[in-house]
């Protein structure tokens, strides 16, 4: 087999790390592939911008991405482009002209991934986008393929860098959410526009790959139950605190025991004596249950261009080298075709932090409310303000539908005795 | 293509689950390889005996293993067997007969890798052994799939359940050795006969296997410099404890400046912000550092029947799929070749704990030692000990050579104001 030619769709943050690492690391990548590879072309949005010291001819740069991946040279198709448009087009019709496609593309992947794999396998070509979730942490693939002998009951995703930079920052400095933001944004660890990150479109995007690929049931964004961070208080993490817990965005997938696949994204309380708990500061991870291999966790870090790089890099070796072997790698895979449940139908757990009239009958008024909807009650917790006539209550629920806690939320806020419902936040990890 | 007949070499505590799922989640594997996959035949050492409801048809057992695997109709061999032979032997001769193999076996791949491979490679077949290091844990294929287009630098693993046990019981407890292992037998995480564990052969046998494919290099468990955790003391794990870390037995595989590999298994101190410091119990966890990813971990259950089985299926869907679509997987990669140096070369950390006399000039005549040996000193503590005319010193060095440091102990023993050399132990994860 000659040399293997790449296209790069984008040259961004990311891809121009990749251009970088197929030129430096191009003799170990040749000796793992099996033969040479190298760069046709980089399609790029507006020619002549410096590209800064990339090691590349400077030649290779196009602003005719359609035309770089219509060419007969072109073997493998980089695209890190992001978002649904050119960038499933181009995808496309690469893989009609026979090119194997490696995406970093978590927006088009949690959109299009049943598509998509439809037709890289009637091209028969491979279909790889590791670094679409949790950056540079190999997942998809030992999820994929790993795990393949084993039936994955649960995930549990620390996915997004920003919002576990800020909810970090608010644990270990007590600071609010605005502050916090601000800080995230001044280091780097938030872009300016920050709504994909805060409000967990992100995290929502990734958590539908990933129940795709863990359930083989197509999954996209729009099934994913969805809640962002921005109304977490200084006040919900020290109440985490309080009850050594840690709260977190999370992205969770699990598969109930009627065999309906949940995902949802939100913040919730997880204990700290979870392997979750202390993943710091920009760090994600992932962690796994599965039936036969029992509690695993992936951990590293989930953006930037050179890790992101990596695990394009990766994929681009596993493809090429089927290239050379003639074959393809796992595809897609859709055969349970669970139905996807609703939030309401989830079972969860709440902590609900009331501010409550300080006289007696209070308790007992609460308690009915929970009765009421069948919500059983795991601890309750009451503290009179100082100087006061009213108290904290602090209520952590044991398992029940989502709907019927809501009911009850809902309840409580009409009681007389109850002045505000100051908090309401799912309890995860137990 | 039609069904895919399966050999299983070996029914004990990982056998006899592999055959358990192989039944049992039958329907899921077609799905996920493309054709059904069943059980040709069972090798056993003894015929006859109870095992139990495997669900299995009791004619699938045999005691002539060489007979299973050289039947034409077997299109993939397990073997759980363990040790060198008849394991080679019968592996060797399956490949021959045009089986892939799939092998939870380390003490083999950590001696003969290289071999097996070059035989899978000369008959078309693949070899996986996935199980063989950290047992459920998804990580050989990920360090040689996920990171092919970056370059690993170094691997801290926690690769031996029982060890981790010990240890952690002993920080948890302030409890000695020899209370904790036999704690350990008693709970099962440790055998009668725990040498493997405790001295450290296990670990040194994973961390070649691992050596090997992360450094594209021959390794095999003799270049492992081993020293095993019998001679820890409730002193040294209190010692860690003082200057915030915490003992663990590593294996570690770094690749040197001059790109010569170093491998070795010991108990070290390790800072308990580490992200190993904080894996308990018997769990397993290898934290990998690579030049582009970054740092990584990959946690989980390191050993037991089902986590293996786990492992070991994920390997067989694998190469089942390769023999649907007609190819196979990514084999060994040892084009690097590197040179594999010795522990005197080796630059690393020593925490030194001493018995002096408590008189002036003590100090000096110590830092005299270090300087003699061109060994930099990081931090010394110093205490008297209440109501005697010694002292406790304390010494952590920056890094140096190994030999350097064992050369700068033995000159310290020779001193006269040094009463006795307490404890010496490296140090790691900074």
């Amino acid at each position: 087999m000659g040399t293997l030619r790449v296209a790069l769709l984008g040259c961004g943050v990311v891809g121009s790390q990749v251009a970088r690492l197929l030129v430096e690391n191009a003799g170990d990548i040749a000796a793992r592939v099996g033969s040479p590879v190298e760069l046709a072309g980089i399609a790029v949005r507006r020619s002549g911008r410096d590209r800064g010291d990339l090691g590349v001819d400077p030649s290779l740069f196009t602003t005719d991405a359609e035309g770089l991946v219509r060419r007969d040279d072109v073997d493998l198709v980089i695209e890190v482009i992001g978002g649904i448009e050119p960038a499933r087009s181009l995808i496309l019709t690469a893989m009609e002209h026979g090119a194997s496609v490696v995406s970093a593309n978590k927006v088009l992947l949690a959109e299009d991934a049943k598509e998509l794999h439809e037709a890289a396998d009637k091209h028969g070509v491979d279909l790889f986008y590791e670094a679409s979730v949790a950056g540079a942490i190999p997942l998809l693939r030992p999820l994929r393929e790993s795990l393949a002998g084993d039936r994955v009951t649960r995930v549990l995703g620390i996915v997004n860098g920003t919002t576990n930079y800020i909810l970090d920052q608010m644990d270990a400095h007590g600071s609010g959410f605005a502050e916090a933001l601000e800080e995230a944004q001044s280091l780097g660890y938030a872009e300016a526009d920050s709504t994909a990150d805060i409000e967990g479109f992100d995290a929502a995007a990734k958590a539908a790959i990933l129940a795709g690929i863990v359930f083989h049931t197509p999954v996209t964004t729009g099934d994913v139950h969805r809640e962002g961070i921005a109304g977490v208080t200084a006040g919900e993490v020290a109440g985490a605190r309080e009850m050594n817990a840690v709260v977190k965005l999370l992205a969770i997938c699990e598969l109930g025991a009627d065999g309906t696949v949940g995902t949802r994204v939100h913040p919730a309380m997880l204990p700290r004596t979870h392997p979750l708990a202390g993943v710091r500061e920009a760090y994600n991870a992932v962690f796994i249950e599965a039936e036969s291999a029992g509690q695993l966790m992936f951990y590293g870090p989930g953006a930037g261009g050179a890790p992101t790089a990596s695990a394009i890099l990766g994929d681009l070796v596993s493809a090429a080298r089927n290239r050379v072997i003639g074959g393809t790698g796992a595809g897609g895979s859709w055969y349970a075709d669970r139905d996807v449940r609703s939030i309401g139908d989830t079972m969860t757990r709440y902590h609900i932090s009331l501010d409550v009239d300080d006289r007696p009958g209070v308790l007992a008024a609460v308690a009915a409310v929970f009765a009421e909807h069948d919500v059983s009650i795991e601890t309750v917790r009451q503290r009179a303000e100082a100087g006061g006539d009213d108290a904290d209550l602090v209520v952590v629920t044991h398992r029940a539908s989502d709907k019927a806690l809501r009911a009850t939320v809902e309840g409580l806020a009409t009681l007389d005795t109850v002045r505000s419902v100051v908090s309401v936040m799912r309890v995860e990890g137990e």
